[in-house]
């Protein structure tokens, strides 16, 4: 609405008070108009009313809002459920054209305005984040393993001779799908222990590209973020090796955006070797929900390349899910955030340590780990026989969710490919453990609730094979009633009172 | 909420009225033991707030909204924005998993739910329109032309050899776009001319077929739902051809669920040869947002190959939009639509005749297409030396979404194919046309306000090139005023009398 | 937002289309500016995106949504629940100041536009359905009743000397409630009979006027909705006495707004007689949720003392309800639900007649009740002995929610005054009888519905009798499986057929 | 939805994820079943998603929400708008009956459950908050005024011979229309001043009661929460000779109950002397929007009479926001809220005070007053001429809402009873002043913005005087830039910076 159309309005209300109300509608307005120009995020989140009233003025610049419209095409963003429309506060139209994912829509400029901005906005949060190398960011719909598939389906137009990925080992199902998803065989680069922490083997790496006929391979695809003890590829090294082999090189950086050392990982990369693309998820780093994915690079290449390759539309959801939150957090917000991760981690190590030391259990030592750590099972499996899947089970039916156990002498076929060790990144990780995160957003509860479990099942497993009789008792203790220094502010009490889970 | 809850309330309320209430309660419950049992379509819609408590309930049963859960992961569907939750559920965690889009999620209990029971209703909807021997249902969360992309990259599994598509010609970029970015070649099968139509050439595919080698093909490309002139493919003759040589047949059904006519086609073609997949968009076929696609067949192979496939987890919100409109829909409501779809379709048509007349243009004769319709535009060209394209600019200013102008002599080459008299699915067109649709969902005003728009377009312009004087005042007289016929109802008056659109 | 701002969208949008959607942009400001200056019911109502646009910009203009405000009062309109605010748009400060109900408030600024617009609308309603000479209407955040005591009490200062309350016997509690609350005394002016109606007996409120002392009466209170077969009084007689005797008059026109024969009486008294107020309900009438009434009049007097006597601040909640309703009927959807409404009235009796035949019973005859009739139930008590309330009761636990047994010899003493045939507004009433009503947004399915269930409850209880044995068996059928002609397409068969309610 | 619908889904999902989400699921449930069976707050506020849930379920029991139910009443909770009926959750019958507020209603199963649950959840604030004695409390859906006015029509019938209401004195335009608008005459008993607090004159007042006829008052009217240098009535004093004299005692407490120190009073009041209802407002003590307001006893009498009083329905819409905020808050989130208000107390006076003694001003010693607080302006009146009113207004400018300007020499007729030094609730206060307060939910910014733009006032009119020429200049400064403290991370600077408010 023009500020104009409220001048007619002092004749109904006492002229002082619009006056007063007009000069605070400015200031609105002037939010607005910083945006609009500077495309950053602002300094302080916005609050609902005001993204509401942006999301509503933009949906209104789309042709299935529009007064009077005639529709007579075969798509023409109709929506028949109110309770959709709501939700998507109107807009139909999903974001991209045919020829290109971030062309503007004729039928929603409102989209593509909103895209763009959110483009402009996700830029300024690698930013400041640590990802301070970073020029250009699409925006995919996509979750990060399908937004990797698509990268190498970009890729194959640029080395029609390829035919493999060269794949540095990192045990998750959907890193190896994404692969053979875009028809390309899977070649491993295995990983080496040092210390407790499973790295690149930066020697083995430029062996293989020594050795084989680099143009055999679309891309060489290193990762940032992962479980522990598993460390963060040196991307660094593997840009450089790619940069002088002259082979593509993306970087799997999945929820690596909240830890500000791995986007200095990914930083580094960038200006000193060959890093064609940097792909992260929206929900792992944002706090959305699952859905979107970025693709980052200092260079536009494989990024213009993504989004003109992508045919037809596109849900606009994940994006005006991540425009919202961005809004709404600010720099200042997302700083905190970024912040208060950091200080978890600490804190979920340190709280965890003692209960650990109790049960004859320790923290693997994984330095340079920032999100993600693990715990040894060692004595649970050799002094009681119990696996590292029947803990995690025992957590999951006691609604801790995030743990991954990891037993280290599984050998599975994954795609093709046979992995030994899988779970554990390498062969003969020589623990078992358990894999935990401190991931954004974590909050002081679930490191609280957590600790308290995980020492109520290790004590229960423990008490267990010392005595079956016992076991069934100790089965049926509440763990936050025998503890004397229980948290009482705790909600889980009432329910788990009234509904032990276990 | 159990019902045995509200025996307490009895002490709260009237008795005799909480009597009725539950009574009242247990008819909903018995909705939900339905749709849970049976998991086909209401007869009738379900009114929103119904809906909603649905929603409630199962988005209740994902981990993010679970009391006193302790989250240690590094992705738990962590929300930062309320207003972001509030669009979703709650619902964070997507579909999926690496291993499989259609596996559950432990994580996500309620949205797995959803996405099943949602995918129970949609081929519950698609045996209602006609597609009666569909079996299988993949829900994508993705558009229509990635969606052909990704059954292009579960076929490259089972055709290793194959490395080209036989692409019945038919002019959308996103059709041409989906074959490259899955990484094969584009062949081109010309269609022919029969009287106004443009029709499948099956002789020409019989003699390719038999003179190619089948397995240099990954699949046969038709289309059910097309711009007239251009008729929907002759698909029972390709399926029955690709069956003869054992090539798999994927048939681009984008808008054609909402045609019984089209779903009898793909529904012959799958019991009378061979579809592998087909393809179709839930925007286009049940007034949804972007973004999500449906990939339908008799048997499982394909589809289960695509569900494997695809390389982690994906928005749901998509299957959202489209488990509440069905549920909204019911069956009579969806019914409904399919109806009055048709009836307008003829009445754009008997709307428009006379107005085309009045400017010496007609219809196309156009039998076949049950969706999509075209007038020509010679006399305007040919006389008036308006070329299509400027009709269709002024239609666009009018706020005329839809209307696609052909003049059929471009000759373009689109992801390395060259294709002569580009938008016109065939070479040497002879009548330059205006396509325009009658798809789901059209209102009455669409039609009112088009032929009204339509027809002081075509006045404009022929009044200009007669008079360049008269041709300025012409143009700034609103249409609506001067025919005495004006549709006093129409709500554009007003803002129109305020900002005359041209 | 102001439309300069998308002027710099155009570098990131294509430019055409930015044009194109500033345009569209512009007509729904027209639509604003139209309503900010004319104040007027729209022609077409408006969508729900341009509603919750205007109401966010008005709440925009609240204190408590400024950016940068600084709150150190002890009222500031501060909201803890974001699932309240947003449910209110984020208006917190209700209507009103410690002065005037009707007065600007200077921490609400769009609010108090917003009553203002409201009030305006509303008047604009008032004179489409008929009440066309009235001039001033308050909102008044309570419902009917309570409106009517305020009324009262403004009242009373003008006439110190009153004690009493003239009342046209209505039998509703709520209409003697009113005036007891106000500290009156109820002076009864019973009614007559004509035919089946019972109707204002004018001549005896001539006598009573003219023998006791005018000024003893604060009020006489007159009806223009009521229950069949009383009849709306005759205003206009009443009115021309209250002006002869100088005798304030309020017209409890509670929910007789929907009709336009009700409003012809009233806009004929207050221009024939003496008319204070008119009030009547907002729910009733408009279809919101109950919580406002209007107190309507040809001169200001009553109604301007009313808004200055009410002490203190209102919730604003009703208000906004009615604005969102009327800015969403617009005229022409005003105007349908009338028309609607009359054509049903006429439906309901017709599908009656037979039904009732069928069993003994008929429809009164009242032919000047616009919106109530009444169903006899002699017979079935005569002949059956069952009561009317026994029929009421059974209708109710079969979801029949509105009609009223009346058996009219039931004598009752209601806030201190006796009541002769109670709940037929008269002693005496030859007939017991179900009252039933055809209200404003009734729907063709209440009255299929309810004829349906009439008929097997008048069976039920007829069988029941003849034999008792039968009636068992009776009562286990479901009404709907008997009936040949039973509607198919009625909801309430799946769950009925699960749960018979009876 | 019933526990066990969700058997049937182990077929459709894993079995193991459907047993831990209906475990968590029976947390749920499990606080629902403490909230309707316990009725009492929950220790800790429940998520959004839990009341939304809760809130469906509710109005799913009122009929209007019914499946198969059938309309034939004249007020049958039809709603128009589906805008209104989200924002209603459906509820659409208000609350009451004719016969009683806290009635039951046939159609409102859902609305009177949850006003029935809300008295009990608002009884349990009370306590907690300190009104330990209470016992009752009414839910009104008008403020505070309005339930003064009607607590006085309530007593009117127990004292027929009452025409006057002793009011002690507190300068508050509602609180004398609120006698008023009940019909009765104001008595004033006016204050005594004691060093800088007005408090009351209990003597007077027992000399009062002592002269007169106690029979003459309807009632007492006694303040708690009032603006400083007022002081909070002595309540138990007045309560000891209201019983002593057998008059009843209304006690406006409208925003009390944020004060456990008032409460106190209140508590102490009720068990050492008679206090017949304690009227408080919603919105001022659990932010809300403006609506409610609570009357509450420690006997049932009044309470009752109260209720049965109100003629007719009402809108639920205040008492659906207070339940909202009450289950969000839990006791520990209201506990903090109480001890967050006291800290800020506090903070605010502190902040100011170096501020006023730059300027020559000083905190006035109100030791009694828990939330009010002011300020003197002598200085800035007496040596640089400018009025309060005036620093009141520029505060307001600057978007300062809140502060009270009192020069304390104005002689006003307020409903017909002349007060002298309107505004400072006793004649000849010896200092003008600005008054202010720190009330539930104040934030630190506000604290933090209201010192700074004070601090700037001050400074500017000082200057202004100074110097004619400087003035001007000065008018031009920002107050945010020439302090070198300047907070930063206030959100005000970016528009106050483009659009300096003054």
């Amino acid at each position: 609405m023009e500020d104009n159309l409220f001048e007619g309005t002092e004749s109904l209300v006492t002229p002082a008070y619009v006056r007063v109300a007009r000069a605070a509608r400015r200031s609105r307005t002037a939010q607005f108009r910083q945006l609009l120009t500077q495309r950053r995020l602002p300094r302080q989140g916005l609050d609902q009313h005001t993204i509401r009233l942006l999301l509503d003025e933009l949906s209104g610049l789309d042709a299935n809002q529009f007064l009077g419209q005639a529709n007579v095409g075969e798509r023409e963003g109709r929506l028949y459920s109110e309770l959709v429309r709501v939700r998507h506060f109107g807009m139909a139209h999903g974001m991209g054209r045919a020829g290109d994912l971030a062309a503007s829509q004729p039928k929603a400029c409102g989209a593509s305005l909103l895209v763009r901005l959110c483009t402009a906005l996700l830029l300024d949060a690698l930013h400041l984040a640590g990802f301070a190398s970073c020029r250009h960011v699409a925006l995919l719909p996509v979750a990060t393993g399908m937004a990797i598939t698509l990268c190498l389906l970009a890729l194959r137009q640029q080395r029609p001779s390829a035919d493999r990925v060269l794949w540095i080992r990192i045990d998750q199902k959907a890193c190896l799908k994404c692969i053979c998803a875009a028809g390309y065989l899977i070649e491993v680069l295995e990983n080496k222990i040092v210390g407790d922490q499973v790295v690149t083997d930066v020697e083995a790496l430029k062996r293989r590209l020594e050795e084989s006929d680099p143009s055999r391979y679309a891309a060489v695809i290193s990762t940032t973020s992962c479980f522990a003890p598993r460390a963060p590829d040196q991307v660094v090294s593997v840009a450089q090796q790619c940069q002088r082999y002259g082979v593509p090189h993306l970087v799997n950086h999945a929820y690596g955006v909240q830890s500000r050392r791995c986007n200095g990982l990914v930083c580094a990369a960038s200006r000193l070797g060959r890093v064609d693309a940097v792909i992260f998820s929206f929900d792992k780093n944002f706090m959305v929900p699952v859905g979107g994915a970025g693709v980052a690079a200092a260079t536009p290449i494989l990024i213009d390349a993504l989004q003109v390759l992508y045919p037809g539309r596109a849900s606009v959801a994940p994006v005006v899910d991540l425009f919202i939150t961005l809004l709404q957090l600010g720099r200042e917000g997302f700083t905190a955030l970024l912040n208060e991760r950091e200080e978890r981690f600490v804190q979920f190590k340190e709280r965890l340590a003692p209960i650990l030391e109790k049960h004859g259990e320790r923290l693997l030592h994984t330095p340079e780990n920032p999100i993600s750590f693990a715990v040894s099972l060692r004595d649970t499996m050799v002094r009681f026989g119990v696996e590292p899947s029947a803990i995690g089970s025992m957590l999951y039916a006691r609604r801790c969710s995030g743990p991954r156990a990891v037993l280290g002498t599984e050998r599975r076929q994954v795609q093709g490919v046979v992995l030994a060790g899988y779970g554990a990144h390498i062969a003969d990780y020589p623990t078992p453990y358990l894999n935990l995160a401190a991931a954004i957003g974590i909050q002081a509860h679930d490191i609280t609730r957590f600790c308290r479990r995980l020492d109520h099942v290790l004590e229960t497993v423990r008490r267990r094979q010392t005595s079956l009789v016992s076991a069934v008792a100790a089965h049926r203790v509440d763990p936050d009633r025998r503890s004397g220094e229980r948290d009482q502010s705790d909600p889980e009490y009432v329910h788990q009172h009234a509904h032990p889970c276990e």
